[in-house]
């Protein structure tokens, strides 16, 4: 077995109440390295085309990556994977912390879960081994409250927990899983899968560091990053959301629903805000320095518990700015009821702000809210309906279903307002300011994601991220508002190295180029890996998630932006510019070519073969 | 400018007698690197399609790599290209020794040439100055007798000398551009197009030792090579050629005119044999310790004169083995005559295997062949006919213009004689035995060439060169007869290292592993580049030099073998096994769709784009 990995996957059949353990070879290590990869490898390998997502034939992924665990920053995380509630394609997402390191150290890099639970469980893994235990008494828990019973009845305060709270019990279809009480696994609806399966959460522990194959070299990598603060001290300082009032000025942040430009008091949710006003500290993931992650404590007017963290960038905007809210106490309640239900932030504020231009419309009247005065800016009315979402009460049944179902089943044309693609709601940066990552919304395989993308619209213009981009051979910026051949390159590279990212489980806050991650996996496994293969990696593992939605029934059409973002902001910034949709076509055939996919977006069977997962081939028929 | 680079490049119109200076930008030296990658770039760029090879239009380049010039071993090389005579398609070859080396000294990283001298003339190229030179008087000579006449002329005894023979003079389509009088830019018969232009050598001298962006870097990876003589020693004590007797076992000797698998004296034309007999020492190339080229001197019955060097493989077994000749001091002089009259030692042999298999089947008579009796194994009248040829004497004048063209002058079925691809000869590597190489054979853009391909096959099982491969993601040996997509796979990624090396100048002899490599060029440039970077430079032009043929006209059914292939050999290893054509179509195609290429093989304009060359698209139409 190669460094880096302990060569066993946890097998759960929960239906059977079976455990086994799959031993895979070097090969399949190498070829699927972890994380992202192991998902794409086990959903097209072992689930039936068009199953339910929230039936027993779905199955459920946690997994690590080679370097997870080591002692080495940012490789604390964990990828979760599904066929997606949300989407009915590709479901994947992943998250901070220390659960990822934790698995790898209690002797395993992936669990797989089939079938479903007769009643609620939960998963306790622990150096080497792992049982089903029963979780009557935590069904219908808050997170905060599951997580303390787990670590009191197993006698252990540093067991780490991921676990769905309420909302993932109820199904929420866009319900995340929960880490440490505040690291989410957000998108695509991992926690509703979790919570389908009967499985509340999932506690592991070990003590068994994993040997990597050059321990000093990792050493001398850790301390580059160590002497070099200056390459992070932005994320140390304040974590995300730093730059409202610049993202304001510059167009990206997401105003009233995606619609508007003007937003006067961006201040207010700023990070700066954060750190003056209610921050208690920042949090770390496993052996990392940078602690990016706000700790907020209020006592009033709402009540919010630091255990459960802070908000980032994404709630900020999404809770925030995104429903026209500007209160910032508000935001961080509502970002603590996500946490404590286990809904993802960004869905779930584009759901509250779905249905505020749904209320403001007259789409959706005071009966239908409960009395809730829904409009845009009201903040109390923004932390009502986020609570209700978890609860699935009233409106927020309906809202549970995100805005793609919620716009059908409300009808009334409410659709215009439903601002997802393939059915996942938009994340919080701006397409019609970055056209690249426009197209990568689009075509992305989990739906409007911008973990797979080119969301800093970078490739504008010199600087760092830039110059770390020619290790790929962009040798030259193309501005953002560009949707040329040179533009789709540029998201085409960069798509594959998040993804590879997403599969070796690095984070990408942190300042390591191309080549010292390189040096990071070579350095952990004893491979002599290269930027190639990685990338290759990356490639492989972005088709296979295509190919699986290929076989879900995804088409070309699907790889579409909402119409909103054809036209431009009413106010601001963009108020002059929007996508342009023949831009976007050509484009998308663009990259469909480039990717060695045909005309309809289908991998051919030539470059499924050079990618060598020729058995993805017969799949697509 | 980049360090590595001298960033500018000489042009020379020869038909207005001016020279001057082209100053390309970092970005262009980044994504064309070098060697084959100028050629590949200024054919495309500036040839008008359809040019005559021979004429005025076609342009000749001299190029250097990034590395070229440095204190490592290996780079002392060059490359020179032009629109092929042989093949009327891309027209490249590599060569060893200082010339590459001293080039850059001089402070040109190329030289083009363009139009034709109205009478012989020379260049003389000398730190950072040119001159166009009359060469009235070496018209004709030796190229023994030119380099000595030029270096006492210019008062110089380190002058290094590129130039023709009176083979390149005579236009033998595949002369050569012979070095230091033993070293050739052998295939493609660039001598030709030297000739056509009268021009008879490149003269260089140069004191500026180029600045490198990491000296100390390239030190250590030359202490790494000289402190693992393991990894080199093969070459160094005897070269290439020591294994002649495993080759026919194996089946990888071609033996008369590729037909046969029984040569009973192989023993006589190995390297160890040379060694013991007839061997004054070991040459080798700029910085290198390896010496691995063999000095040979005989006085009877030939005089072979040592400064003239001594055969390498394939000028043992072309020669050689697939004339049924075993008579190492007639295979010394004929090598020694190709060297003298520059002519490609393959290239040359093979005809020569031809006109005998011809002679032996009553297609050539006495009176033509001007009485020499030309059996195969007969040593004699190989020396001989390789004299003719350079003379373009008597049948000689029809051989000097390569089997493809020889075949249709003779007709009488002489053509099923005839093993070229595109016009250009086959080298000593059986694609009966290894099939990739076969398939590399068909398509690679030069026509049949070992130095594009797979050339010792050894994907098939796991030892140290395949080791290497799975820093390309190559995890699985593929067995050497298969031809399926994981073997087609492997070619393509050892194709454009290949290339790369081609483009780099990079000594493909010497060990160091692609990321070994990739950090000498990191060291000499101050890039930030990785091995996808130059894995990509390396698809890139084997793109560009395919979309070259293909502007000239060359279609699908140019990519294929000579029918002899599709039998087995007559006896010996492989009289059971041969070449399946159905399999070879299949994997053809296979080939076109992982490269991006359409179904007949010409690139699609997103895999241009995406290689970051649009421009070429537009020449495809």
């Amino acid at each position: 077995m190669a460094f880096g990995y302990n060569g066993k996957i946890l097998r759960v059949d929960l239906s059977r109440e079976k455990i086994s353990i799959d031993s895979p070879d070097d090969v399949f290590y190498r070829r699927y390295i972890g994380g992202e990869g192991f998902v794409a490898y086990f959903l097209l390998k072992e689930l039936k085309p068009c199953v339910d997502p929230l039936g027993p034939e779905n199955k459920l992924i946690f997994a690590a990556g080679p370097v997870t665990g080591a002692s080495i920053p940012g490789n604390g995380r964990n990828s979760v994977g599904a066929k997606s509630p949300l989407t009915e394609g590709f479901g994947e997402a992943e998250v901070g912390g220390y659960w990822g390191a934790e698995l790898k150290h209690a002797g395993f890099d992936a669990i797989i879960f089939e079938g479903k639970a007769e009643s609620p469980v939960y998963l306790w893994v622990h150096d080497g081994e792992a049982e089903i235990r029963d979780a009557g008494h935590l069904w219908g828990k808050d997170t905060g409250d599951a997580q303390r019973i787990i670590r009191e009845e197993l006698g252990d305060k540093l067991i780490r927990v991921a676990q769905i709270g309420p909302g993932g019990e109820r199904l929420v279809r866009y319900a995340c899983v929960i880490n440490d009480l505040h690291d989410a696994a957000g998108r695509t609806g991992m926690g509703a899968v979790m919570g389908s399966k009967n499985l509340k959460a999932v506690a592991v522990r070990g003590h068994e560091r994993g040997k990597v194959a050059d321990a000093e070299k990792l050493k001398e990598l850790a301390r580059w990053l160590i002497q070099n603060p200056k390459t992070w001290s932005w994320a140390h300082d304040l974590g995300t959301g730093g730059a409202m009032e610049a993202f304001v000025e510059l167009g990206n942040l997401p105003i009233r629903n995606f619609r508007d430009g003007d937003f006067s008091n961006a201040v207010a949710l700023d990070a700066r805000t954060i750190k003056d006003m209610i921050s208690i500290g920042m949090e770390s993931c496993y052996a990392c320095p940078v602690r990016c992650k706000k700790v907020v404590k209020i006592e009033e007017p709402w009540r919010v518990d630091p255990v459960y963290g802070g908000p980032e960038y994404e709630a900020l905007a999404a809770l925030g700015s995104n429903c026209g809210v500007d209160d910032l106490k508000a935001v961080c309640k509502a970002n603590e009821i996500c946490n404590r239900y286990s809904l993802d932030v960004i869905s779930t504020g584009d759901t509250v702000a779905f249905a505020m231009e749904c209320y403001e419309n007259d789409i959706l009247t005071d009966t239908e809210t409960g009395g809730v005065k829904l409009n845009f800016g009201n903040a109390q009315a923004m932390v009502q309906m986020v609570e209700k979402i978890g609860r699935r009460e009233g409106l927020g049944d309906i809202l549970a279903e995100g805005v793609k179902r919620a716009a059908e089943k409300i009808g009334r044309g409410a659709e215009r307002f439903a601002i997802h693609v393939k059915g996942q709601e938009v994340p919080m940066h701006e397409p019609r300011r970055s056209r690249a990552l426009g197209l990568g919304y689009a075509i992305s395989p989990t739906g409007a994601d911008h973990v797979h993308n080119l969301h800093d619209g970078s490739v504008a213009s010199r600087n760092p991220y830039f110059e770390k981009l020619a290790a790929l051979g962009i040798l030259e910026p193309v501005p953002r508002e560009n949707l040329g051949p040179r533009k789709v390159r540029a998201l085409i590279y960069v798509v594959d190295w998040c993804v590879l990212d997403n599969s070796l489980l690095m984070c990408c806050f942190l300042p390591w180029d191309h080549i010292q991650k390189t040096e990071i996996v070579r350095a952990a496994t004893g491979w002599n890996t290269t930027v190639w293969e990685l990338m290759k990696v990356g490639e492989r593992i972005t088709t296979m998630a295509r190919a699986f939605n290929v076989r879900e029934g995804f088409t070309k059409k699907d790889d579409w932006l909402p119409e909103r973002f054809f036209h431009p902001k009413t106010s601001g910034a963009l108020s002059e510019t929007a996508v342009d949709p023949t831009k976007l076509e050509k484009a998308r055939s663009t990259y469909y070519e480039m990717m060695g996919w045909d005309e309809n977006g289908v991998p051919t069977k030539g470059k499924l073969e050079e990618l060598d997962v020729a058995w993805v081939a017969h799949m697509l028929g």
